[in-house]
C-alpha cells in the first residue's frame, strides 16, 4: 500500500457518551496524524447527523493542550446521535464522503454503530466507492459480541462500585431498605458492577437483579424480606433492564405511553418510575416504615473524576487500532482479547467484522450470576476487577465491642 | 479548673450522613485524648437511640490507622438516627449519663441535633448535673444559622458541582432538556453549588430553582422554552424544596401520603417523583421529545473521594474545638466565621449558644439570587468557591469552527 496521502478521514462519536468515548478519539487523532495516507481528519459533529449536514471540524488543528483535555473530558466531545440513518440518508453521507474524497470511516459507539459503519461501507462497496470503515467499541453496558469487554464500562463500574460503597455506609448509618437503579437494558454487567466495593461479609449490596434472571415481584419481596429478618438492613443493586418471570420488562409494565429511541429502543433511563414502584411495593407489601430508592442515571455515564486508568488507557488503544488497521484492512471492529497466559491484567488488540458486532448485544455469562439469580459469582469479581480504578478503604465503627 | 480526671465524654452523629462527619468525629476523638479531664470517650451507636439503649463503644481503643479511614469514609461511622428524643428518652438518657458519669456530650449534625444536646443540656442543669454540652455543626444543606457554613457543604457542593459539569457535557453531546434535582429542603446553598462548574458562557446549568424563590409552573416553563430556543438545549438544577407561587412545596402537591420524620419534615429524598413531574411538563407543554431528569438523592452526602480538602480540614477542627470548648464552658455549638480582613480564604471558629442553633434553618442571604429567581449572582460564586474541591479542566470540541 501506497504511503502518499490517500484521502480524508471522518471520526464520530454515537450513541450514549461514557467517561472515555474522548480518549479513544483522542487516540483517532494521535494515530491519524501518523499515517500520511491520511490527509485531514475530520471530526464530525453529532455523528452521523452532522456528517448529512456537512457538519465538521478539523481535528488536526486542535492543539495538544486542548486534547489532553479532551481525553480527561466524559461525554462525546465531538457531539452525538442517536440517529440510525435510513437509505436516503445514507445515501446522503456517501455523497459527502464522495464530495470531501473521504477514504477513511473511524465510528466510536456501540452496536448500532457498528451497524451503520457496516450500512455505509456496503453501500459504498455497492457503488465502487472504496472506503475504509471501522468502529470502536464503547458502551457502559459492556454488552458488544466478541470483545472480552468495552471500553466505557471500566469507568462506569468504578462509578458504581464507589457509589455503593457510600450508599452501603449511609444504610449502615441510617438502616432501612435501599434500593438503587443502574443503567442496562439488556445487559447487567454494570449492575452487577456494584458488588465490585464489597470488602465485609455484611457490606451492600445484599441483593443485585439483572435482565438476564427475570424475577418476579413475589421472589424480590422474599429476598428484601429475608436480608431485612438477618441484618436489619439491605442495600439493593436493580437493573433498569429487570424482567419479570414473564420476560417483559418492569419498567415496561409501569410506563405510561413509553418513549422510543429510532432504534426501537424503549426508554428506561432518566425516569425514577421503576424506583419508586419498587421503594413502594416494599414499603406496602412488607411493612418497612425507611424505604429510599435513587435511580442514578447519567451519572453513571457522565460524571467527571472517576475514569478507570485501564479503560482510558484502553479506549485510547483501540482508537489507535481502529486507524493501523484502517492502513491495511477494508473493514472492521476493534476487539480486546484478555491475554489468560500472563501472571497479570493483559490485553490484545484484534479485528473482526462489523457484521459480529452490529446490532447485537450479549449478555453476561451465566456463571456470572448466583444459582437464586439475586447475586454475582466470585468468576464475575474475578473479570470485572481488573477492569475498574481504585476504590477507598472505608471503615464502619458501629459493629466493634460495645463496652 | 482542675486538670485530673473530671469524668467520661459521650460523642455521637446524627441525621443525615455527611462526606466529613466522620473527620468531624476523628476531631474530637483526638482533641480528647489531649485532656486529662476526659477519662474515657464513648462513642455513642446511632446517637441518642443508642444512648438510650446504653450502647456505646470505647474510641480511645481504635487505632490510628483505623481512625485514619474512618476520616476518609463518608457516612456516620458511629451509625446516625433521626429520633427526637421526647421527655421520658430524655430522662432514660440523662440516667445513662449519671451511670456512667458522662460529663462531657458531643454531637455532631445538624440544627435538630442542637436542640436535642439543649434539651439534654437544660434537663441535666435542672436535675443539678454537671453536664458539658457541645453541638458540632453538621449539614450538605448548609442552613445552620450563626455559622457562615457547614461542614459537611463543601464537599456536597463539589459532588453536585462535578455531576453538573458532567451533565451539562452529556447534554451537549445529545441535546434536549435535562432536570436534576438536588437536595436542599428549605435552603438552595446546594442547588446553587451546582452552577460552581461553569467555565464557558452557555455552559449549564442554565437554569437553578431554590426553596427561597417560589415558582409558578407556568415561569419555569416560560423559562425552559426561552433557554431551548436560544441554546437548543437547556440544564436545569431543581432544588427538592421548591414551592409552587402559594408556597407549597411542589413534591408536597405531587406526593400521595408524603412520609414524614420525627421531626415532621416532609419526605423530600429517595423519590423520582418531582423530577418524573417536571419532565413530562417539559414535554408535554413545551413539546420537546428529548426531556430526561435525575434526582441526584443520597449520591449527594455519601459518595467517597469527592471530599473537600477545606471542608474535611474544618470538619475535624469544629471537632476539636468543641473539646477545647467543653473545658472551660458548659454548653454551645461550634460555629465558623470567615475572615474578610485575609488577602485569602481563611476562617476562625467560635462558640455560640445552643439556642442560637437548635430548631432554626437559614435561608440563602437573597444577594445569592438573581432577580428572576432562576440563577446565582457573583456574589454566590465568591462565597462558595473557596469551600469546594479541585473541578477538573474539561473540554467540548462541538463548537470549533466548521471547516
Amino acid at each position: 500500500m501506497s504511503k502518499g496521502p490517500k484521502g480524508n478521514a471522518v471520526v464520530g462519536q454515537s450513541g450514549g457518551p461514557t467517561a472515555v468515548i474522548n480518549a479513544s478519539l483522542v487516540g483517532v487523532i494521535e494515530e491519524a496524524k501518523r499515517h500520511p495516507e491520511i490527509k485531514n481528519l475530520y471530526g464530525a459533529i453529532h455523528a452521523v447527523a452532522g456528517i448529512g449536514k456537512d457538519h465538521f471540524i478539523d481535528l488536526k488543528k486542535v492543539s495538544a493542550a486542548v486534547l489532553k483535555a479532551v481525553a480527561a473530558s466524559p461525554s462525546a466531545a465531538l457531539g452525538s446521535s442517536r440517529d440510525k440513518p435510513d437509505p436516503e440518508s445514507c445515501a446522503q453521507i456517501l455523497d459527502v464522503f464522495k464530495k470531501r474524497d473521504i477514504r477513511y470511516f473511524f465510528y466510536i459507539g456501540g452496536n448500532d454503530s457498528a451497524n451503520t459503519a457496516n450500512i455505509l461501507k456496503t453501500m459504498a462497496d455497492q457503488a465502487g466507492y472504496e472506503l475504509h470503515a471501522f468502529h470502536v467499541p464503547k458502551t457502559i453496558d459492556n454488552d458488544l459480541l466478541v470483545t472480552d469487554h468495552c471500553p466505557g464500562y471500566g469507568s462506569a463500574a468504578t462509578f458504581v462500585a464507589l457509589a455503593l460503597i457510600g450508599d452501603d455506609l449511609d444504610n449502615r448509618a441510617l438502616p432501612g431498605v435501599k434500593i438503587d437503579v443502574i443503567m442496562g437494558r439488556n445487559a447487567g454487567f454494570l449492575t452487577a458492577a456494584c458488588a465490585l466495593g464489597r470488602k465485609r461479609d455484611d457490606d451492600g449490596p445484599h441483593l443485585l437483579y439483572f435482565p438476564e434472571r427475570p424475577i418476579s415481584l413475589d421472589k424480590f419481596l422474599a429476598d428484601v424480606d429475608s436480608v431485612c429478618k438477618k441484618l436489619g438492613r439491605c442495600v439493593i443493586a436493580v437493573s433498569e433492564g429487570i424482567r419479570d418471570s414473564d420476560g417483559v420488562f418492569w419498567a415496561e409494565k409501569l410506563a405510561e405511553g413509553v418513549e422510543t429511541d429510532a432504534h426501537g429502543n424503549i426508554q428506561l433511563s432518566g425516569t425514577g418510575a421503576l424506583a419508586d414502584f419498587l421503594a413502594g411495593q416494599v414499603k406496602d407489601k412488607l411493612k418497612i416504615n425507611r424505604v429510599r430508592a435513587d435511580t442514578f442515571g447519567y451519572l453513571q455515564r457522565s460524571f467527571p473524576g472517576t475514569q478507570s486508568a485501564v479503560d482510558v488507557r484502553e479506549a485510547r488503544q483501540c482508537g489507535k487500532e481502529a486507524v493501523k488497521l484502517a492502513m491495511k484492512e477494508d473493514s472492521g471492529s476493534v476487539a480486546i482479547r484478555r491475554l489468560h497466559n500472563k501472571s497479570k491484567y493483559a490485553v490484545e488488540l484484534f479485528r473482526t467484522e462489523l457484521c459480529n458486532v452490529a446490532e447485537k448485544t450479549r449478555s453476561m455469562p451465566a456463571e456470572f450470576t448466583n444459582a437464586e439469580g439475586n447475586g454475582v459469582t466470585d468468576a464475575f469479581i474475578e473479570y470485572a476487577s481488573p477492569l475498574i480504578g481504585k476504590l477507598p478503604k472505608t471503615e464502619y465503627l458501629g459493629s466493634y465491642p460495645k463496652v
